[in-house]
Order: structure tokens, then C-alpha cells, then sequence
């Protein structure tokens, strides 16, 4: 089927979330006189006497980390959720509320400041995947938390106060919204047609070609035909897993491998150290089979200009719908030509 | 009904779009280590000669400004929505887009390139008004056009590329997914209970008390039980109106004046020029009646600190659930312990 529209102003429909963007394809010429932030530079220095999250340093609530060699994962010393909060509710006219008990983690990838995921060795990263599972098979064990979200905030552009290499995990006893979205669309598909819904969209990609960044023998790197950030991408395994727990050790590393080849591409493309928000969506953990699941790692990336403009979802995209400027399909092009080896080590 | 799960971890639902917000009152401790952002100052030049929206200068497209001396409303320049575009859909697989037709206009609030909302006249205010009211009249009356956002971008920090006094109006055949969602849920009331929803839910608000601003004969601002910013307000009119262009004169000045008082209140709060972005939300032009519609406006400011730390939407609220550190009650009650007058006139 030719595609005509690429080039009008179009609405895209997004599969996993039934929301639609709209996309601006004529759009990007315009000048920025707006606001412009400062380029993300790499750490220097493998220790900071300062960084609560180095080993041996002394955290705000008085903990000292250890040592540690690989991988580290402790509570939040200001966790958003708490373990211990009786289940109550306020119902009261046209206001209603309940309480949320969960569980937040800070997660560290290596012992090394200096580091970022594109920077880390594939065994390295791997060890962070086998934390993930770890994780997401204890807490999400636990009877009481329902849903575990891993996510990695990188950046100070977005919200991350320390450049120390880590994530975060809040696991709660609610499906959050995100989420709920995705798993009703996934379900309805699964329902009609006993097949994943994003096995078969990975399925289509692969023919089509345009927007697949990197792959390998377990794992496709894509820009979604409805991303909405300017470099937005995604990670989808080729086996429709539910969750991340069922990697077995050769699936690890290829899905550390991909996110290694995928960030590495981030940074080369305007050499900085590319912010994003990052995050696994996956079977939640309420003890439903959920054959429905096809779990994947998103990244939203913020920049779209250069190391120090970026795209600002506001006004229109706040009370209305969410709009972009460049295509996906320009967006992977971008990405796509880019040297697989690091800017740093070129 | 005592509520006794304010100091908690909970969840609040939003009665306008269904959704939740995750409320972490206990948090607001923990120490910003993150980005600061430049406090947002006043301007002090009445006219600059580089400025695209003062009087008598020339835009990028080479249009030159007349020498206006009230508001004064554009075609944008570098529009997301383009007025010819002929209807198309693209439906392969999964993968589905529709083209879009709309108008995109740049509203100027004043001549005076200093200025903003809270430091303008009642009765400037009202010749704002007046324009929404024109504006949403003339491009809802195109049969082509379903939708008409009003918004205001205000602050660098919100990607407003320019300090002069301005808004904006992207009006569009389809209508957009927020709008779909506060109509939804404001039907299936209407429907059942043949009265308004946001009618009943001010009526709760004005006997309770702690979440109002500030009020006048015609509209209450309020900041809504279910806010998801850490000082996001709403103007909400008494009577049952779908749209602003059922506001007589009166109204008018009341609405005027409301905003003047409740955007005081925001630069009040850190003494310093208070971004946000605000957007009217009313009833589509799509020839429906809409009853079931209350119009109201928006305001979504991300300061949480002080005029230097906002709060960022990232990381778990992109992935799950948007996420809020102080309650809207103390929200309020920092609000409304200022005083009237602007700090700059103080
Ligand atoms: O149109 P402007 O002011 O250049 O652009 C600003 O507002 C638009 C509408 O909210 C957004 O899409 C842009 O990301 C933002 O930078
Ligand atoms: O927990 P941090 O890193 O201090 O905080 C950051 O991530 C959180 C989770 O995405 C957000 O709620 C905060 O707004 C952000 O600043």
C-alpha cells in the first residue's frame, strides 16, 4: 500500500494505547527563539565524594553503601510509596480517593560514576537485566504490590538529580493508568484473535523495514509508527514473553546488547550524553495469567533540535493531544546512519 | 466525613477525564539535588525592535504587524494545522493515520511587549476575552473545523519562545483526545442526572471550602480535588454555560478579573513572572448541543519549590501514573494566604 500521507499534517493511531498524535511533517523549518538547555556532557570522575549513590558513601538517611562491585539496589530513602499504609477510602459526593501502599527502589547500574548504560560493557548491563528480574520477581512476589515499574530517568533535563548510573523501580498494590491502556488493547487483540498484538505489528515493521533501528537474533529496536517524542523508540522482544522474567541467560544478554547499540545511537546523535525517560511495561504481577502481555522497553527522549533544544509538550499538547514535528520515519533515518561505536571512543 | 487519609500515600480520581493521581503528601522533604531552572523575571522594555509580536514589526514571513493598539489576532506563521489539506486515511495492517485539516492563530493580549496577564487592566483582560469569544465563534463556525483550543504557553519553561503578552488558538477538524475524555465523562453524567457535573462538583467545593482561591458573583477558581501540578487551578463559571460565547458583558469583566486575580496569586507565590500553561476547555463545533458540557479554564503551572525547581513529569509518570508531592488542600492554602496586589506594585 503506498503511503501519500507522510508528507500533510496526519493524525497517527497508536495500537497499544488507542490515543492518536498528530503529526506536523512541515513543521520542522521553523526558527527557535524559545528556551535552550544546557548540553548533557559525560562525567569525568569514576568517584564523587558528594554522590549518595557511590559505594561507600553515606546516603541522606544516614545508610552507608557498600562496596559494591556490580549492581546495587536499596529503598528509596524518599520513596513517593510506603509499605505500611492501611487500606482506606474517602468517598464523599464527587471526591474519591484511597490509599496506595508500594514499595520504591533506587537501582544502581555500576559502581562507576562515570558511566551511562551506551558507556557499559554488555556483560555489565546484562547484570543490570538479571537485577531487573530479580526485582520484578520479589516485589512483584510479594501478595500485597500488583505492579512493578522499572524506569530510568537520565538527565538532568529530566528531573534525575544525580548522574550516578541508575533506575528506579516503584512497585504498588494499583495498575497504574499507563498501563492499564496498553494491557486492555493488548487484551482485546489477544481475545479476537489468539495472536499478540505486538508480535504481529513487529511482524509487519520487519517487512516494511522503515522504522527498525537495530535487531538482533531476540530483540528489535524500533521507532513506533505512533511515537510521539521526537526520537521515542522501543525494545520488543521477537518471543511474546509476558514479562522480563522469562529471559533465559542468552536472552539477557542480547536484550543488554540491544540497549547498549540503541543508546550508544542516542548519543551519537547530537554527541551528548542523550537524555530520556526509560521504561518496561509488562505483565502486572496480580496474579492473572495475562497471555495477553508482549512486554517492551520504551525510551522517551526529549531533544529534537540539537544537545540543547528539545521538544516542549505544553499548551496544545497538555489540554489537547500530543503533536510532533518530524515523522518516525525521518526519525529512524536519523538514528539509523549513525556509527554503531560511541562519539567518545571514535 | 472526616478525611482521614490526607497525610497518606493515596490515589484521587478525576471525575472530568477518569483518571488518577498518585498523592505522596509525606515527600515534599526530600532535598533537590536536580536542575534549577532560571527564575522567570519580568520584562521591562514597553517595545522590542526584535520582538515578531510587537506593533509595526515584521514577522518571519514578512508580514508586518499593524500598529495595533488592543489585541491582535494571526494567522501562525509556522502552523502544526494547515487549513488545505484534503481528506485521506492510510489504514494498512496495523498500522492506521487520517490527515488533518485546521487553523492555527497567535492571539496578542497587548501592545505592551512588558506585560502579562496579572499585570494588565480588568478591562484589557476583557478585550482578551472578547477575542477568545470572536475567535471560537468565527473558526467553530467553519464547518470544516470541530474543535477550537485556546491556550496559553507562558515562561521559557513551558517552550513559550516569546516574553510578549500572547496565546494561542489550534482549532481542527478532530477533536482532540483530552476534550474527548472531559466529554465522556461529563455525558454519562449529564445522562444520568440531568445535571451538570461540574456544577455539583463546585457546589461540594464551595461548602467545603479548603481547595477555593478565590471567587466573584459569576466564577469560583479552585484547585481541583484531583490536581496532577503542584499548583494547578481552574476557573470554573457558576452558571451551566457550554461555552465562552454564551458570557454576556457582565461575565465578561467577572472572567477578566477572576484571571487577573488568580495569575496575581500565581507571581505572588515566588515573586517572580509565574509560567504555566492555561487552556479553555469547552464544548466542541461540531453542531452537537452538547449540553452536557461546563466550560471552564485550566491552569498548569510547573513550579514546586520556588521560581527556580519545578516539578518534572517524567520517568513514572510517562510509564504509569502522573504523581504529586504536596496535597492540593496545602496547594490552597499557599495560595490563598497572599496578598491581592502584585509583588512588582507592592
Ligand atoms: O508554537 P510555539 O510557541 O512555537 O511552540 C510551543 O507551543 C506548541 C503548542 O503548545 C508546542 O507544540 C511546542 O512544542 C512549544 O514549543
Ligand atoms: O525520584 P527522583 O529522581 O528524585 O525524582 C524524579 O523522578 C520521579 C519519578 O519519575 C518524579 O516523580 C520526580 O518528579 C523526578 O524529579
Amino acid at each position: 500500500m503506498k503511503n501519500t500521507i507522510n508528507n500533510k499534517p496526519h493524525r497517527r493511531y497508536n495500537i497499544l494505547t488507542g490515543e492518536w498524535v498528530l503529526v506536523s511533517p512541515h513543521r520542522t523549518k521553523r526558527p527557535w527563539q524559545g528556551k535552550k538547555d544546557q548540553k548533557s556532557e559525560l562525567q569525568k570522575e569514576t568517584y564523587d565524594a558528594s554522590c549518595y549513590l557511590c559505594p561507600t558513601n553515606e546516603r541522606a538517611s544516614g545508610d552507608v553503601n557498600p562496596d559494591y562491585k556490580g549492581t546495587y539496589a536499596f529503598t528509596n530513602d524518599f520513596a513517593a510509596l510506603l509499605p505500611d499504609v492501611e487500606s482506606e477510602t474517602y468517598d464523599n459526593g464527587l471526591l474519591k480517593a484511597e490509599t496506595e501502599m508500594g514499595i520504591c527502589k533506587v537501582v544502581c547500574f555500576s559502581p562507576n560514576h562515570a558511566l551511562t548504560l551506551p558507556l557499559m560493557e554488555v556483560e555489565e548491563i546484562t547484570n543490570v537485566v538479571k537485577l531487573w528480574k530479580q526485582e520484578y520477581k520479589e516485589l512483584g512476589g510479594n501478595p500485597a504490590i500488583n505492579h512493578v515499574q522499572i524506569f530510568e530517568n537520565k538527565g538532568a533535563i529530566m528531573g534525575c538529580s544525580n548522574p550516578h548510573p541508575h533506575g528506579q523501580i516503584w512497585s504498588q498494590s494499583s495498575i497504574p493508568q499507563e498501563v492499564l491502556k496498553k494491557q486492555q488493547h493488548q487484551k482485546e487483540y489477544w481475545d479476537t484473535n489468539k495472536r499478540s498484538l505486538l508480535q504481529d505489528y513487529l511482524k509487519q515493521e520487519l517487512e516494511l523495514k522503515e522504522r527498525i533501528l537495530v535487531e538482533n537474533e531476540h530483540f528489535v529496536a524500533l521507532i513506533p509508527y505512533w511515537a510521539v517524542w521526537p526520537y521515542e523508540a522501543m525494545i520488543v522482544p521477537r518471543k511474546h514473553y509476558q514479562d522480563i522474567s522469562q529471559l533465559n541467560e542468552t536472552e539477557e544478554i542480547a536484550f543488554a546488547s540491544i540497549i547498549k547499540k540503541l543508546t550508544i545511537m542516542f548519543d551519537n546523535l547530537f554527541e551528548t550524553s542523550f537524555p530520556y525517560s526509560s521504561g518496561i511495561h509488562q505483565r502486572p504481577t496480580d496474579g492473572e495469567a495475562h497471555e495477553e502481555w508482549h512486554f517492551h522497553m520504551s525510551f522517551y527522549p526529549p531533544l529534537l533540535r540539537s544537545a540543547e533544544v528539545k521538544k516542549f509538550m505544553v499548551g496544545y499538547e497538555m489540554f489537547a493531544n500530543p503533536q510532533r514535528d518530524i515523522t518516525a520515519e525521518s526519525a529512524a533515518e536519523n538514528l539509523r546512519k549513525l556509527s554503531e561505536i560511541h562519539y567518545s571512543e571514535q
